[in-house]
């Protein structure tokens, strides 16, 4: 764990947010690696769940958000923590989490639990006064479910169908913590998937399948990757059955995925607080009928941070010791490195010729400096598949040479044929 | 402009948020083709301004911030606007909107103005106090300032280099106006380019031509599209030079972007309150100095809106009136629509055989409802570029039909040269 965090800080892929000051309250910062490993996790979701997939669209809500949401969905009266006051030292913690005494002044004067919201409260408008209050959405979710007529007069689907979505949310957790894994401000990938009720069990089966194979394919191994259950009595009110994609991470199993049977909870709660029938026709009983909901909800920045952790390895190269990230090609930052053998004059623009023969097609890093051995070590450790290398032979037969990150195997290869074959070795 | 705004509800581009509630405060959520869209303008900006380039690097920074970051930059002093109360009727009013009458109640007994900050203001952490005030940040530049020493370390950049981000800012206009125009939750994709201070006129000159050039590219005409450089008593305190694009709105000329000389501004003032020396070594003089910043810092939400205006046409198609949204492939919701001509058994398979060979390449529609001449009709309004036609004779001869959204030509293709032939359509 403390290897990748290092990692991480060292190659730019998190910084602790506002470091310049001291930090911040437990936000973080990507850096030039880490938002295009999170952009290529979001990207690959977006990929599975909606381009590859005609039964399911899009969507993309205000993080502000109405109290008439919360209200209706029970996140204003239901979305708190326990906390208990320490009348000595007036700290504030949670009450499930301590055992009758300050973790900080040691005082066992502590004042009865009470409800704290878990929601960040702002006001839009000029005036601070009831009628601005608005809430940072604490999940992605619920502008599904308001949206859920208007997705449905505009593209006609029917059920079996979805809406997708991937953005922030905000919880104002206590007790932020493990990194980038609980952290206030994060982002989620969710579809609710809106079913005829009888098919509600099939579809759960289905979508826990699917997503375990996402993880799968993305090269989480499967000895890290499990599927729990809940217990009934660890259910959420609105939940029938909920199974978690746990990751076993440094400190134990935990979440990076729920998928839930939220019944027809949701859609009936924003119908009663609304007026509005949040229904669907079923051609074959010639009934109306409110849906059943199928969730698989994601953490992005929790399942890019399992991603890291699983791609991590230390091995032996040429009896040097490397570290090498064994990213999916989908993921990795970079997915070419273009190197010329040194910055000699006449290498340098053949170097970078190959570089805009590269850039529509992957995402490339261009690197001259220090040796070409210390080049590839920097490059495993940033988890790019493959090195392309300029050297004095090139400007001769106009061939490059393709070193994979993970077999360090290297073909030579002509320039006119560099961009199927690397197009072929990522992603075929 | 009506035209557009109903064909983006009708169509689900742009709902208002919390509609089932009435609405929510000049809030709107994306709706399946609007995310679509979004995406593109924004994965567009993205490929110019990182992947086809190795002088940017990217970054994702947190949207809570530090109120120390917002103290540097002065947005916590000056980032206001002047307010007026009616002693009346109590409502609030910009200062410099009104002339002396409250629009409300007709009353002149209004309060001298007060500064108002437009920055959303939250906690974060258990306690309402002063140690847990956070702000949404109102843009994302000071992200890539106080971030700047962590990507030089990392990245071992030197300018001339950028880091640009995409992401959402905050800021709590009291007058919300024109549709997705202006908002008080917007996109903002923003570059930061760091140059010797010697190079700051020429790379200005640079960026701003480099902009044009975008838009134009992407089918803003140049009649819509216009350079417009502020007066220098126009110049905001930290700008040396600023040019806006602007582009031909219904209700005129409007920004779509600013790029502005910001010289060393930003830079030092982070310097001055964090104590950190923000420079960067000139190897050619030996010497350490500040760079100075170009920024372009375009809208995303409203760029958005600017293709879709200049996208909107309505012509003849064969003696009838057609809707046609002329957007670049690149930009269109759905690049394919894939359309058996009817639900025959025996067409519906192979339409979809031909679905799944065209998903991995592009985002595509599949409709099988109503006539042919309907569902071009609706992918036209939408501006899909090709429609692949599944008939009954490509069940004989393993060929289908492309039409073409600008020409309404349609030529036949073998369903093993589709996809090279649709890809050459839309990225050639």
């Amino acid at each position: 764990m403390e290897k990748v965090v290092n990692l991480c800080k060292r190659r730019g892929f998190i910084f602790p947010s506002a470091e310049l000051y001291g930090g911040f309250r437990s936000t973080y910062d990507y850096g030039p690696l880490g938002v295009l490993l999170l952009r290529n996790v979001k990207d690959a979701w977006w990929r599975s769940m909606v381009q590859l997939r005609d039964d399911v669209v899009g969507l993309d809500a205000a993080i502000l958000s109405s109290p008439r949401i919360w209200e209706a969905s029970g996140h204003l009266a239901n979305f708190t923590d326990p906390l208990v006051d320490c009348r000595q030292c007036h700290e504030r913690w949670r009450a499930d989490k301590i055992d009758g005494v300050c973790p900080s002044c040691g005082s066992t004067d502590l004042t009865e639990p009470r409800a704290f919201n878990l929601m960040f409260k702002t006001h839009a408008g000029p005036v601070e006064d009831e009628a601005t209050v608005c809430y940072l959405r604490p999940e992605t979710a619920q502008g599904m479910f308001v949206n859920f007529l208007q997705v449905l007069q505009t593209t006609r689907k029917k059920p079996p169908f979805g809406i997708a979505q991937v953005g922030k949310s905000f919880r104002n957790e206590i007790t932020p913590q493990n990194f980038v894994f609980r952290t206030r401000e994060f982002e989620q990938m969710e579809l609710e998937f809106f079913v005829p009720p009888a098919e509600a069990d099939q579809w759960f089966a289905y979508w826990t399948a699917e997503r375990l194979r996402w993880y799968r394919e993305l090269g989480i191994p499967e000895d890290r990757l499990r599927l729990r259950q809940h217990e009934p009595e660890e259910l959420a009110h609105y939940a029938k059955a909920t199974a978690d994609v746990e990751f076993l991470f440094p400190w134990g199993w935990d979440e990076l995925e729920g998928i839930a049977n939220r019944t027809d909870y949701d859609l009936k709660a924003h119908s009663a607080a609304s007026g509005e029938k949040l229904e669907v026709f079923d051609p074959q009983t010639q009934e109306r009928y409110v849906p059943w909901v199928i969730e698989p909800a994601a953490g992005a920045t929790r399942t890019m941070m399992a991603f890291l952790l699983a791609a991590y390895q230390e091995d032996e190269v040429g009896g040097e010791r490397r570290t090498v990230l064994r990213l999916h090609p989908r993921l990795a930052p970079y997915q070419v490195a273009v190197l010329p053998l040194s910055k000699h004059e006449r290498l340098v623009p053949l170097a970078r010729e190959v570089l805009g023969l590269l850039q529509p097609v992957a995402m490339c890093d261009f690197d001259v400096t220090q040796s070409i051995g210390r080049r590839y070590r920097r490059q495993d450790e940033v988890g790019t598949p493959l090195c392309v290398t300029v050297d004095f032979e090139s400007l001769e037969d106009r061939a490059v040479t393709i070193r994979d990150r993970d077999t360090t195997e290297q073909v030579r290869v002509a320039i006119d044929q560099l961009v199927p074959e690397v197009c072929r070795r990522l992603f075929a």
